[in-house]
């Protein structure tokens, strides 16, 4: 047990300075957690991706009661969300990366369908994605945004925000992130175009 | 012997893991390949560039019996027809790399030299860009659409899904997909241009 | 207190670093300073963030006179005056990243409000951003420019120019310098788009 | 000597490699020279800026005459020509980083002044940049264009192509080279725009 909580520490912080270095997560906005029995390990509230180690763990019940380490990150109720939804979600990765977050700010008529699928990846990794309305970070309004906009699906926009993404694991949940950054990048150049 | 095969698996990582960590290629998306006399090494199915290690190659004979290693990619006859088509070829990459699959997206008149020659390097490196007509990836239907696009050139754009080239090594195949993700780039950016 | 400055100096390495090492800085056209008691550390003239070393540091007074090290960036008068103007201030950064200089060439009806808030962060980290009028870098005039624009905000774009933020310490001087170019960044984007 | 050879050397390593690692060069399509007294060494034909090494350079003498290691990029006469027009000269980089190249793709003008100053840095820098004619890579052509353009400047626009510059040592030549780059970006940005 105590290896396996090791590795997935381990995989959490080589996402989380692969997404810093290749330029996907800027500053201390994103954080990322990964759940281990009935515990959650979650990044402490301002973190930065290009620095976060073994310590930077906050951990929590599923309930968010704190039990170890640092204060967690502000957004840690849409994490835990996202793990009581689906108990096969091992971890969750919210970002502001760039192309998501453009996308996000556009109008959009389908809110449960936001990235048109020009490749076939995005829905073969991770299915339609969802808006979130817009509240305030860290606020109730935010959440109970996001429990209105809940699916069966593991990929959300919060609204002028970015996204937020739930997979089997944390190397699952980066695949996905990456999928939907790269998708809404040619949503973004696409969208004027005839095709 | 052993030692050339070993070289061939480090400039395979070293070419994945720069392909990865200058974002050229995201998630688990890309696949890559080299020829040691009748076996084919390909990175297995959901590997990612920036973690492939030698335990992470598919041993395959030509005819894609697997031999060693773990499950290989997906795409993997893709590649097997690349080295079937010219035994010079011993090394092949496919990637989702952003310029290139964009441009994948658009219409093409001219199917057989989908990229202006703004600079004469691709040309000078791989020749003519042939488009494959979209199928699903990894299906039967994906690998006749190879085949039938099929030429004397080595560089391919697969319709809304990315690109693939060949070359003698693995080196020369990344210079040539660098080559072809500039062109790309190029290509977009003056796509409505005067010049 | 040894302690304390030796790792100022070390987060100010990292950050200068990163910064080089994700192309949010280029060449040697950077400069950033921390605070230490009644002294400041800032880098040298012609120093790159991607070589910065800890003897690459010039030590000044609080009134700019030179204690020890190499000569100081040209611009250390503007870091002086961040430092003046607010004692909670411990570190300023100057760069020219690429979104937030463009941003800083466009013409701007509110010089006290440059940045559109399409995201919340901005205003949360760094509040809102004023232009500082153009005058050649490293002259009284610039400098004058600096003065005159200044309030009590910690964010100013140096008009065709670049970006300079201060803050408490490097770390979150580096966080608001990462959020004013995603959000520069985005403001370019969407300069154009109805939402 | 002995020791200041070495630096020269491990600074125009460390130089090629960050150029690479950055996505400011891709592939193989960048050489590097500097000259030592009356020798030139330049980065050997078909050589990677993400792999060169020491023995990866070639040794000239200032006529081009091959003295030692493997044989030098195909375009030594360009570099050479800048030694010889001005013994200031230390090194010359010339690349096909992604604006400057789109830059000189457009139609200029004033070809002896291509990018508009809309920041002050390149003019302090590296003065006017020039177009030289388009001639095939590597062609006797090619050098007479450039011959023909030359002036006292020491940045150039090879049309279709890619920047060359030159400057006192290779880091001073490599900060002109990102200077350059962010020019030409923030001109094609700025292209359309009203300022």
């Amino acid at each position: 047990m105590g290896n396996e909580l090791e590795k997935k520490k381990k995989d959490t912080i080589w996402v989380a300075k692969n997404l810093f270095q290749r330029n996907k997560v800027s500053g201390s906005s994103a954080n990322i957690s990964f759940r281990d029995g009935d515990k959650v390990y979650i990044s402490a509230t301002n973190t930065c991706f290009g620095t976060l180690e073994e310590e930077d763990f906050s951990v929590l019940d599923l309930d968010g009661k704190h039990l170890d380490g640092p204060k967690p990150s502000k957004e840690f109720p849409l994490h835990l969300f996202m793990y009581s939804k689906d108990s096969r979600n091992g971890a969750v990765i919210h970002t502001h990366s760039f192309y998501s977050t453009l996308w996000s700010c556009l109008k959009h008529e389908d809110k449960r369908d936001l990235i048109p699928s020009h490749t076939p990846y995005l829905d073969m990794k991770l299915g339609k994605i969802t808006l979130v309305e817009y509240a305030a970070p860290g606020t109730k309004e935010l959440f109970d945004n996001f429990c209105s906009a809940m699916n069966e699906g593991n990929g959300y926009l919060l609204k002028n925000h970015g996204p937020i993404v739930a997979a089997e694991d944390v190397l699952k949940a980066f695949y996905a992130l990456e999928e939907l950054e790269e998708s809404s990048k040619i949503a973004w150049h696409l969208r004027n175009e005839r095709i």
